[in-house]
């Protein structure tokens, strides 16, 4: 096991009937609140509806702003970071799932920053100073209700960057699986994608061979995560399903599966980052594009813990170890198939053509990221593999 | 799923050479600590010169209070709770197994409380306030390194109960397993024996019958601390046994394994608490002794979760339902003998004779845990399985 630091110290509260307990959760943090949600689904579903009651039973104000759009982007933050300081508020409640829990982030880090919040996110400066963030969750995948990072956009460039800190952690996250009963299938799916990658990340790319109980963590919420997917595919109203697929996908990214792996990156989210900051495609959806085709790569790198994944994941025991790790992979990318998840760029209607110019916009965040291995050759060989 | 609060934020700071950071660590916290051990191996293995250099490069000052003893006593605590407010300290570094942490926290939350400190620990008030703690963990086991609960035991009455708050997390647990090494190998194994029943009681006393990311996070453990035990017992300084054991005996007991579950109690440490109040026995050999016990009174109950137990830890397949529970219980008992581990009272010079005292004592914390199906006969009846 590697050195680590593990610290988290966001308050979840899990279950049916939680969202009710918004506003008492969040008095601590301030009496005037900037609400944020995203698209309105919010609205119609009744969430918002009932945030807004909790926080007004408990003499929480507000200040209203909908509009986060999935990949959100940096010209809404710098907005709300101006609105946040006009109106004088004090916190932020984030209604909805990664992308504006993560519009929240890059918020709460701004208002405290005389500069400009992009600083944050191609490592100019770090966030020390950040006011309090409350969630409520409406779509499990990303896990930012749980860790100090979010991911986003600047459009001119289209660079998807993200920034983290420990300050930056929600004060408090609520989790209610019913919250998650309306949100479309294909955007469940996606979610699931990205929660399984998460811990993919942390499994393939340990710097350390020998992790047993990270291993049996890791494999333990694949399991979960795709058991719970399978359910929601079939029955969007199934609460064991949505709570299992929640708290997995909370757990995937939270620190826990990544302590003591000494971990060298995210490859898979480094590619990935670019697909959707350049098209109009989801996050999930890009993974289950990039996700296999890095496999596929790095599997003939160093086929042993592919083969282990194969074994453990997919109950594959025959061939040779090469064999097995490739079956694993071709078995993962076939079920996300059947969550009818893209597994090729041109299921997403992304040219092959653009992999050149994919790989380059790819290599500007290996460098912010420090993972020089990452070289457009190596980018373009991993999109190669998905073209086909 | 059933709902549940998590909220966990001490920071662990884990691994080699982490000692070192004590005092940076602590500083933030107090600059008078009371400097809290042990029987005095911290001294001659020299950790306790560690963490005083570490202490001392900062400025901390500190007031040396050595002598907490295996089941920490309630005299001890008031004694140095007394010397705490004498001398105007500010924060408690914790340099010892969970006898010392649990002590810490039993003097954290009395030097803020007017009353009597035994008043959290029978129910009579809350605890809301406490000074700070950081922590040097030197013995795998307990869990107390990442969680805000603490036994101590009564010595005029017998009675060892506990107390808990949130505000006795550890602000800072270091976790570097060679500050394990020198553990001598008995209580070693004990440790590996507390953490393997602390995940037991969340996984057999569990009132949700379907958590299946539970269930593999505890499977995951168990097996994750039986491979690192039995390194240990022939290699005690072997540094990823000592690491896995280290990281997994905190996430057996850091309200992980319990998220989500409806735990209804501790009972194998219901019972636990009464020999070692009584008797000369270390919490873990008293565990081994009745937690076999009690697995065989459960399963007659429900043998579903132990016949699933034996399959996903022994990998016992064979026989029917109750067949398979039963064997699975007989084989966490002969894997107790291994280490060497009573598993009978005769073992630990307990004498049959005594089990209906105990079962009155162990009555009294039935009723103050709330767990009215522990009858004296219950208790009895379980200790009888003991015996022979």
């Amino acid at each position: 096991m590697q050195n680590f630091t593990f610290y988290n110290p966001t308050k979840i509260l899990f279950g049916q009937g939680k969202t009710a307990c918004c506003g008492e959760m969040t008095l601590p943090w301030g009496k005037r609140v900037l609400l944020l949600y995203g698209q309105g689904s919010v609205k119609k579903n009744g969430i918002l509806g009932q945030v807004k009651n909790s926080l007004a039973a408990v003499g929480i104000t507000w200040v209203e702003l909908g509009g986060v759009r999935p990949n959100p982007v940096l010209s809404f933050v710098n907005t709300a970071i101006q609105r946040f300081r006009q109106e004088q508020l004090e916190a932020i409640v984030a209604v909805g799932g990664g992308s504006v829990i993560d519009t929240a982030k890059a918020i709460a880090a701004g208002v405290c920053y005389a500069g400009d919040v992009w600083d944050f996110f191609c490592g100019k400066a770090e966030v020390t100073a950040a006011v309090p963030i409350t969630t409520v969750l409406t779509l499990a995948g990303t896990g930012s209700e749980m860790n100090g990072g979010a991911v986003i956009t600047k459009e001119e460039t289209q660079e998807k960057y993200n920034l983290r800190g420990e300050v930056l952690y929600p004060k408090v996250s609520i989790l209610d699986p019913t919250n998650t009963f309306t949100v479309p299938r294909q955007h469940s799916m996606y979610g699931a994608v990205d929660a399984i990658v998460h811990v993919l990340e942390a499994y393939f790319n340990a710097s350390d061979p020998h992790l047993p109980i990270q291993d049996r963590l890791i494999e333990g919420l694949l399991h979960t995560i795709m058991e719970a997917a399978k359910i929601i595919f079939e029955q969007p109203e199934h609460y064991e399903a949505r709570a299992n697929l929640m708290w997995c996908a909370t757990l995937a990214l939270n620190g826990l599966p990544t302590a003591g792996t000494g971990n060298t990156g995210f490859p898979m989210h480094l590619i990935e980052h670019s697909l959707s900051a350049m098209y109009d495609i989801s996050h999930g959806a890009g993974l289950a594009i990039v996700a296999p085709a890095w496999m596929k790569y790095a599997e003939e790198i160093a086929p042993r813990k592919f083969a282990q994944f194969a074994q453990r994941i997919f109950g594959i025991d025959e061939g040779k170890e090469r064999e097995r790790a490739l079956a694993g992979i071709q078995a993962l990318e076939h079920w996300f198939a059947t969550l009818q998840a893209p597994i090729r760029l041109a299921e997403a209607n992304i040219p092959a053509a653009d992999i050149p110019k994919i790989a380059e916009n790819a290599r500007r965040l290996a460098v912010v990221w420090d993972m020089p291995e990452y070289t457009c050759e190596v980018i373009e060989s991993i999109l190669k593999r998905a073209g086909t």
